[in-house]
This record gives C-alpha cells, sequence and structure tokens, in this order.
C-alpha cells in the first residue's frame, strides 16, 4: 500500500490524527519538500514530533527513480508525506499512477490548504473564489505574466475573487514576499503595456450590475488581501490598497495574495474588521 | 480565547493534531451540524474518541442566542466545532465578528475540505477549476437553477472545471445523491428552455482554441465526475457520461459532482485509470 499524506499548511500538528496514525503504522515513510514545505517546522521537527524516521526524496529521486519508493509500498506500507495536499501537484499523480500501473493498492490522505485558509480566513466565500493563479518569481525583471492579470481580470468580470499564489523555489529556500507581489501587480496594472492586456474586460468589471465592481485602477489603488503564515497560530492578514501593502513588511514566508472581486455586506465587514481595510475601499 | 476548529471531512479522525489540542485544552467545547455534518462519525464518536463534552448548539443557538458561547469565551477557552473547515459558512462568520467586537481573542483552526478533496481525488489541478457551485434540492421539481448552468457554462467557455457541491439539509439528515444530481443536470441540458440560458456560452466552450473543448451535449452525453465519501478511507470515484452516472449507485454519503472542462494529458490519463472515464470522452 501506497499512502500519500498531506501535512497540512504549517507545521508538525497540521496533520490530521489520520494522516499521524498512517505514519505510525508505515513500515517506510518517504516525503518530497521541492513541491512545497511546511514553512512552521523542518523534517527533523516532524520526525522527532511523529517518532519516525523520514526519507527525503528530491526530484531526481521521485520522478526519474520511483522505483525504491514502489519497491517499499509492494507488500508493505509506505507513506510518502507532501506538505498541504498531497495531490496538488502532478509529479504526486504521476506516482500514484505508477503504483497502480503495478497494481500497488493507493490512498489518500488529505491535508489543510492554502486555498482553504485563504477563503476562512479573510471571510471572502469559497463559492465566490475564481480560478487560482500564481505569481511567478521574476528573476530581475519586475515583469507580470499576463495570464495572471488576465486571470484577475477575467474573475473580476464575473465579481469573483482571485487567490494569487506567492512563488516558491523550495529548493533554494526561496518564497515570494507578499509586499513584493503587491508591488509588482500595482506597477503591471499601471504600466500602459499590461493595463491594455485587461482593459477589455475591466470595462466590464461590473457585469453583474450590482454597482459594487471596482475598476482597476492606475495609481496601485485596487484593494487587496495580504495574508501570512496561514496555518499557524498567529496569522496576519491586511487588507489595503496594492500600494500600500506593497510598504508593509509582512515578516517570514509563508504569504499569500487575495485580489477581492465585488464584495457582499458581510464580507466587506469582516475585511474591516479583521483584517482593517479602509473603509474609502469598501462598498458603501 | 475562541477558538474555531475545523472537524475536517470525514469522521473523529479527520481533525488535525492541533484541533485536537484545542479539544483537550477548552473549558467548554460547542459545536454545530446544521451547516454541515461528518458523515462518518456522530456527535458521541467524537466524544468519545477525543474525551471531551461537546454541547451541540443548532441554528437558533447559535445565531439568535451567541451570548452562551461568547461568555464561555471570555475569561477562559473555548472551542467551536465545525465539519469541514470552520468559516466556510458566513454563520461562523458572524460569530466571530461578534466576539472580536467584544474583545474576545479568536483563533481559526483549519480542517480538510471537499474542495481540495475534489481536486485530490480526481487529479484535477486545482488551479484549473473556476467557480464553484451547489445543486439546491428541488423538493419535487427537477430544475436546475440557471444560475448552477451559468456558472459551469462560464466555467467551459474558459476550459475550467466546476466543483458543484450537493445540497445537504442536516437538520433533516438529507443529503443529495450525486446520481439524483447527474440525473437531473443531464435533463435540465437537455431541455430546451435551459440548454437556451447557456447557449450564448456554449457556443464559445473551446474560447482557448486548444481543441479539447466539448459543447454541452443535449443527451446527458456530458463528462462528469462523480464523488463518494471524500475523506473516508475507500472513497468512490467515477468518471462517465451524466446519463450512466444518473444510473448508477454511489452509497452513502456525502457526495460531489465535478464537470470537467478541458483536459490536459495528465488529467484525462487520470480519470482514465482511476475513475473508469470512457475513451470516448477524453481527448485523443
Amino acid at each position: 500500500m501506497l499512502t500519500f499524506v498531506g501535512l497540512g499548511l504549517y507545521d508538525e500538528r497540521s496533520i490530521t490524527i489520520e494522516g499521524r496514525d498512517v505514519l505510525n503504522k508505515a513500515d517506510r515513510v518517504f516525503a518530497e519538500f521541492y513541491t512545497s514545505k511546511l514553512a512552521g517546522a523542518t523534517t527533523a521537527d516532524v520526525e522527532a514530533f511523529h517518532g519516525v524516521d523520514i526519507e527525503v526524496r528530491d526530484r531526481e529521486g521521485t520522478e526519474r527513480d520511483p522505483d525504491p519508493i514502489l519497491d517499499a509500498a509492494r507488500g508493505s506500507d509506505a507513506a510518502f508525506l507532501v506538505a498541504g495536499d498531497p495531490m496538488i501537484s502532478t509529479t504526486h499523480v504521476d506516482l500514484r499512477l505508477r503504483a497502480v500501473d503495478r497494481g500497488i493498492d493507493t490512498q489518500v490522505v488529505h491535508g489543510t490548504t492554502a486555498q482553504t485558509a485563504a477563503s476562512s480566513l479573510t471571510g471572502l466565500q469559497n463559492y465566490r473564489f475564481g480560478k487560482a493563479t500564481t505569481l511567478p518569481f521574476a528573476y530581475g525583471s519586475d515583469n507580470v505574466p499576463e495570464s495572471v492579470l488576465t486571470t484577475i481580470a477575467n474573475n473580476r468580470e464575473r465579481g469573483l475573487h482571485t487567490l494569487c499564489y506567492l512563488d516558491i523555489d523550495a529548493e533554494r529556500e526561496a518564497y515570494m514576499s507578499v509586499d513584493d507581489a503587491a508591488r509588482r501587480l500595482a506597477g503591471a496594472l499601471d504600466s500602459t503595456g499590461t493595463a491594455d492586456a485587461v482593459s477589455d474586460v475591466s470595462d466590464t468589471t461590473d457585469a453583474d450590475g450590482d454597482g459594487a465592481g471596482v475598476d482597476f485602477d492606475a495609481d496601485g489603488n485596487t484593494l487587496a488581501v495580504a495574508i501570512a503564515r496561514a496555518g499557524s497560530s498567529a496569522p496576519v492578514i491586511r487588507a489595503d490598497r496594492l500600494s500600500a501593502l506593497a510598504e508593509d513588511d509582512f515578516g517570514e514566508p509563508l504569504h499569500l495574495l487575495v485580489i477581492p472581486g465585488d464584495l457582499h455586506y458581510a464580507e466587506a465587514e469582516t475585511l474591516r474588521t479583521l483584517a482593517g481595510a479602509p473603509t474609502d475601499l469598501l462598498p458603501s
């Protein structure tokens, strides 16, 4: 049996009881931390807390040479640990299909995710989020890919919120900060070229006709919500203009950014009360 | 301190270790099961497993008379348990805002959710889901609200997957089955009136021009994925035509339905291998 176990959002206690039981029962425990990693715990922390030995595999050792993992899962119990939910990345789906192909039973133990936390911590309703997107590292450039802006614009056209994952290079221990992301997005929406790319849809942002739509603003006035350390005991949530978020420091990773669409009354109230959203950016 | 704790997806072991620790430390433990409930455990199961007494509140006792909960959270530790993630419903957000308003510290311990599981169990990538929707009970009618069809059509226009939550009436212990949902959706897409409602966008379903778009089919030929008992140790995942899913029996709740948009190669391969999707419905 090969069981994929989600470690959840933040540290060694973010795993479910069911996941912990799988860990304790497994003959061998593998993990990969190249697609994502726990911000609040090291591998040693997880090993010590749960009393298990973890064999960490790099990308090469998971994708090119999966045989040791598959062999361990044949006839005995192997667990494969991943931060968040285990099947978010196609690399794990691929490993699961290989196992099924060899007649090995597989199972998934779910973990808590940034997607859920982004909705839960901000009060923005989960069924009012559109497609999510990822802001990638620009490595020297401040460009924002057109696909990111298009996703945000398409969602806003329908009044929907957008969750922006911020790039992680887990192998280099590099995490994009939300102030950096806010600065780049404010800049992209301000630049003529990129603003053109979304102008077709931003003209109809208030397509649902409820009057709550807000067009992109060329001065970084767009309301956004910064989330830092979701899943920890002290996450930081702050709603403000992109230009203001760009000036703040949100501390340790991981960070997330949400660009709200239309706000219902309860959502606006939550952003004001829990995230300090400026009243002039909220529907009256 | 008032801590909102997500019980997670399925039973008494779906809670995180962090959530369990909050339960054990709390002076009083409240719960509500009117917005959602654990399909695989009773309140007594949760109490026995975790060694706590749970005071279950109905809607009236949470929304109209929250004072006992708020009083318990002032000066001592109260936990408020909810199936899934605790902030999915606005009713909990409202309770949190009332607590903040009274100067009571609040905290959220996240739980695993259907949203994550729908992506994880099907292999459909989480960033390729659009807005989610809920198919409500029709109580005698087989109608599907136009808003549900519009959401599905809008997502498909962009090649995005749609997660359809199926209505729960937790107080009556009524759960919509996925075969029922598939039958209703197949019928709605077949009926002239509702098909008209989505025809504008279904004409441009393949808007991304990759050739993988599939228009709604008037014979219930639309590919859909049924999910039963997500979060349990033996969830059922089956991909087939809506008309075929309508003829099947998926057993105990909870059920979910996913209407895929365009399928990437790895997604199609996963639906074929893990969910038995008919090859003629997959992109070649």
